[in-house]
């Protein structure tokens, strides 16, 4: 399969890649004038089945932008039926009147989808701090209800690009005990969008029958395993959307506890890491993904680890630079447990031990040299004691990042 | 004066600019042979006074060099009497062999200083995991002896440089109400040293009288504004090292809370703070210096945004740039501060309003623009609440950061 193209995620075998959206969803993607280009910029997925049930889970950050605020607010997230999404403006620091036109693109997509407003998510990517042009979305919504179709994915899928450079989506045929269910997600997140900042969007579909609860249940626990453990640059977006809809139109139910529920999670995680490593390999200017392991006895030291490796820029740089410089990862393991000289870690790199109880270990130089200069490369990191595992998936520093990021401003 | 050259240093009226090590002190430095190049690598101070004082600082990392280990271990730290530092190699990783080539450093120093060995600090900068050459280190220590001198701080600064651009050091004469004192310091900071990690070494030296608590106080409330308050890249070094010396030989006293403590402590702040900022300004192809000021009712709280801004790859980018990214900040500052959407944040960019309780402010773009073109760049972040508030200062992120971290390597 090509989908599943990282290492790092093994394609369960009960699932097949095919085309289009899953019985009851139908999605659009449409130019309708927000980014100068002329490139699409609104999609909307609607889902046809009333008793279609859904999950969701929003950035964390103090600093929300308008349409996730709306969202928490004003929807029943476990019933949604509708997403609009648009790129090119990220409706954030926009105040009441970003919460007004966030609003009034969630009244307008209720009227064209048949249904009622808090069934209704809206999602947006793109330039902070500047007003929605909600006139021009809302004038492009009918254009876009009328390309509504059960292939429309690929559609929507590019309709919520911003820089990244290529699309990130797929549709699934899953092999339930019970049936074959179908399972589909569009995603963005890679990069910049000047002057503003990466945004994670990732909408997931599925006609297999669920209870809210299991859509809620299932999205935490793939989310942790995926968009959870990755990142760019260490920056949390204000405007991070996933959302999860099933329309159970397929009539294959998945009951708590089943052995559908295993086989359907198996599948959904497999999709939403791949799409995740998706991201991390478009990071701007990625060259390569880094995933870090970190062992040890404590599950919040494994933790602070891990993400002082994938967030340090000296880490990164090396990663791009193909140097397996592990001093630089033991500094970030220093830094993220101070006070706990002198630590006794492990780190091995691509399975070569470099460091052993916090020191230097004779190892093959030049192969290790040659290990790392792969698309992939792994950090496997031990603290003290056992019990607590985790990693994180991280792309590397580049000039391209510099230059997206200092360069290509307006 | 051209020491204090930033906008963010007020040089107090008291001090004055000179040249050599106060009374009391010797230093040199020489090349022994640890820097391929032949350039100056060991570096020796020496107080002569036997009642000489000290007070000192270290990293706080879980992963320390082994002369930091050292001196923590073995060293009266309140009554040093000779430093010896060496560029080109952190002594980091080394483990057990590593301790013990740090102590017969410092047992060669105690020999030729006259001292005993517990009065005697080691400090190292340069490349981690791989072995100190201590035999060619401790061959070096007679040359270095032999040349110790009063003006001997500028070849000592010059001897603790890695891959810093410019010598960071100055002499000062001190107006005391009770006399003239004179206060010095050495001190390296920028960059990286292929294949390893930044370090600040900062080595402060006055022939005042001073309680070693009275040293203790000072060199603790002065870090605070200043090391304390920088980064390059928000990576912590293995290697940290601050010490300040105290000879007495001037015989002006500086007594506990008097008015000589007050006036010694606003130059040592000044010298530490500008120290810090030309560390700051001399950060891995740096261009411009930002300071970022956040202020509101929650110590933690204006502590996390400052960080958060500061070490944000996408603020540094943009300060690079030229560009006023406000967004970037206001995203920053909300990842600081999870779950308290919808924040109500304040930004101000060189005095000039663009954001008001979490709400884009129409401003002067074209002045605002120009305003951030300049060698440092003023960010001000207003959060809910009064009466905390803090500083931090940092560099941007270049294209010459990634060159020198993925490029220049081994």
């Amino acid at each position: 399969m090509s989908f599943f193209a990282s290492r790092w995620v093994q394609a369960p075998e009960h699932v097949q890649e095919v085309a289009g959206l899953p019985g009851g969803f139908r999605a659009a993607g449409v130019a309708c004038g927000i980014k100068p280009d002329g490139a699409r910029d609104l999609g909307v997925v609607v889902a046809d089945a009333p008793d279609t049930v859904s999950a969701a889970r929003f950035s964390r950050s103090g600093v929300l932008a308008a349409p996730v605020l709306l969202c928490q607010e004003r929807c029943d997230l476990r019933a949604l039926r509708a997403v609009t999404a648009n790129s090119g403006n990220a409706n954030a620091a926009t105040g009441g009147g970003g919460l007004s036109a966030a609003a009034k693109v969630q009244g307008a997509t209720a009227a064209i989808a048949g249904v009622s407003e808090s069934r209704v998510a809206v999602a947006s990517t793109g330039v902070i701090g500047v007003p929605l042009p909600v006139d021009t979305l809302v004038r492009g919504l009918p254009g876009a209800a009328a390309q509504l179709r059960a292939d429309g994915d690929a559609d929507f899928a590019e309709a919520i690009r911003t820089t990244d450079a290529f699309c990130k989506r797929a549709s699934l045929e899953v092999r339930l005990p019970g049936g074959d269910v179908r399972l589909s997600a569009q995603a963005k997140g890679a990069g910049m969008l000047s002057p503003a900042f990466a945004t994670l969007l990732c909408f997931v579909q599925t006609d297999a029958a669920l209870e809210p609860q299991t859509a809620d249940l299932l999205l935490d626990a793939t989310a942790a395993r995926s968009f959870e453990r990755i990142t760019v640059d260490g920056q949390l977006s204000t405007n991070d959307t996933v959302v999860l809809m099933a329309s159970g139109v397929s009539g294959i139910r998945v009951a708590p506890d089943s052995e559908e529920e295993l086989a359907l999670g198996e599948a959904l995680d497999a999709l939403m890491r791949q799409l995740a490593l998706l991201m991390v390999a478009d990071g701007e200017g990625a060259r390569r993904v880094g995933r870090v392991v970190v062992t040890g006895g404590h599950e919040l030291h494994v933790e602070a680890a891990a993400r002082a490796v994938a967030n340090s820029p000296l880490v990164k740089a090396a990663l791009h630079g193909g140097d397996p410089n592990w001093g630089r990862v033991a500094s970030s393991v220093g830094m993220a447990l101070p006070g706990t000289a002198p630590l006794p870690v492990d780190i091995a790199i691509e399975g070569v031990q470099v460091c052993s109880q916090g020191r230097a270990t004779p190892h093959d130089a030049d192969g290790l040299a040659r290990a790392v200069q792969g698309d992939e490369v792994e950090y496997v990191v031990g603290l003290p004691g056992e019990g607590a595992a985790t990693e994180v998936f991280f792309s590397d520093l580049s000039h391209e990042y510099v230059a997206i990021n200092a360069e290509y401003t307006t």
